[in-house]
């Protein structure tokens, strides 16, 4: 298995990928150099003008909910809609699911195009299989990895998704198994945002690899040996989000063998 | 009083408060981050759909103009509204004041609803004291921070709010006295949103300390602090961001009390 | 030849212009650090009720419709109406022509405004040129540079702008001549936005040096030369974009006149 994970990391250096991404404001920065770290080409486009123009260009789509308002949410739809209906691989990151109605009323809009890969932290994913939104502490994850299985369970044989539930472990589930990621640390969770690269790093991958939950599994691997690698040069948040992406870009195969803690 | 600022930085990273920010695209990351690193829970939201609703479930809210439009007005407005109304204390950031009549007839809507704390440089808080707008010089700091505390007292005392003009010196004043902090580094002023990073950094120790004027001290110690020895270990603007962000982080008690200046 | 940058370098560091940019969400942090390094003011603005006054009082303009949307670029429009009527240097950095007939259409109006320099990759120079639209790989480089003059010298004829193709090696065009600039590194690439950082130095070299096109040299000579001697002190694209901000503001003269490689 880790020979093919490693296999798809060469994949998205060679192929490298157009992601359209329709994400939030405070991520956009660190979102897109996450792209070029792994040798994706991001785009940033949410004009309704445009939106699909660009979805039609790109080879994944990645929409996160993260700073959304009216106008974003129709082109969220309409990005979403035509992914769908051109059978482009796309990613759906519900930041914020549960906060408010708002988010959920939207969120449910959504998932009806089908998203290929949801990403979301524990409460997210819970949030996201309720619909009756449950108070959630903002973006952070309060409700144990554990505990969002079952609404993954859900989700994925309701929208015939990938669902992957990142935190200290991350599950990667489909309708027939569970994956697990083991890599990371948490001081990951003092950077803002890498939830958010993982969820657009999981757009590449799935843009150019057929299996989406080996693609989602290839994913979560990389940003997280990337992020506990990282976190061995750092000395708080600000260097490790450096050192995240300078890992991106060069981690060699012998730290993914080694270091890479999948099952 | 040193002991008790450090014991308030300790509050924050217990606590962990959810401070919800509607703040400009300039900063949303560095700001995000500067909450993480402090060891609060930042969320960023702006939609009018669901505004009320995010004031409503955080602990505080800061408010910055600095890229707003018509939209986020109406955002601003209604937050700080609701803020007011429901006694949540909240932080104006008037970045730009007296740059255009604009931002100056924005800033006299928002101040109706008293911030609990308002934090600018000296021409930002001469502007708007003022009203009748000067000339600025864009964000930047043209005038002095001396100048600017009869500004200050004029605002305290209308708004009820506890005024920071920060500089070479910054200086927090309520309505009976005035403190100084004289930390700091001039090449922070070459790294963007470190001001808008400090009024992000009081929204959280203003969520969980009552004093607000201790709170804002607290804050404008932290961040001072970091932005000093993290000035010692950069070698320009790029380091510098990174190491305060590391600093905020992992500040030691020690480093705390020997090099804060307070008075 | 040499001496003369250098000296525009110098300029820039003591004249301080402010540098008004409505720009794309993905770059806004990184280009106001960018020109804040360089010793500039940014200010970032667009809503429609003060966009006219910004202009007013800046000392130039940039224009990069990397996100641009159905209201941004009515600010556009206006901003580089007033820039165009007020005889402010002003800057177009076209992101993305050529991907979509909404970013085609925007350029053409825009570009009635006679912007005094405009800086893409040689894709999109083609694409503006062309007006009818090729299909361009999102925001990256797939011409090749050399096959971009014609299409600069077509611009350069009809909107007497300075016209600079940036790439392996950057074109920089007038009406008379053509200068090269080698210097840089491919790592750039990997790094988001640092096209839209040149794009905003040149903004800051246009608004205080008369002769246009020595300005825009001096632009590409201290970015390129800021991300090659970056690029020695980097492990990767997170870390070449810190040294490139620290270079930006620590580059001696020594180090300007040894690796410059114009021509």
């Amino acid at each position: 298995m880790k020979e093919k994970l490693w296999q798809h990391v060469q994949t998205v250096r060679k192929q490298s990928p157009l992601v359209h991404n329709i994400t939030n404001y405070v991520v956009m920065n660190n979102t897109a150099n996450a792209l070029l770290a792994i040798g994706a080409s991001p785009i940033m486009a949410h004009a309704k003008s445009e939106v699909n123009d660009m979805v039609s260009i790109s080879n994944s789509l990645v929409i996160n909910i993260g700073t959304l308002d009216e106008y974003w949410l129709e082109s969220m739809i309409q990005a979403a809609e035509t992914a769908n209906n051109r059978n482009k691989p796309w990613v759906l990151d519900p930041v914020g699911a549960g906060a408010t109605a708002f988010r959920d009323n939207v969120l449910q809009e959504i998932l009806k195009f089908k998203p290929t890969v949801i990403r979301g932290n524990a409460s997210e994913i819970i949030a996201l299989a309720k619909k009756n939104s449950t108070a959630t502490k903002g973006v952070d994850n309060t409700a144990k990895s554990t505990e969002a299985i079952d609404a993954a369970n859900f989700l994925t044989t309701k929208y015939d998704s990938v669902v992957c539930i990142s935190g200290e472990s991350d599950f990667i589930i489909n309708d027939r198994d569970v994956a697990y990621v083991n890599n990371g640390h948490e001081l990951m969770t003092r950077v803002t945002g890498l939830g958010c690269s993982a969820s657009a790093i999981i757009g590449a991958f799935i843009a150019v690899i057929e299996n989406k939950q080996e693609a989602t599994i290839a994913a979560m691997s990389l940003i997280g040996l990337a992020g506990e690698l990282g976190y061995k040069l750092a000395n708080g948040p600000g260097s490790l989000q450096m050192h995240l992406l300078d890992k991106l870009y060069n981690i060699t195969e012998e730290e993914f063998y080694n270091y890479l803690k999948i099952a």
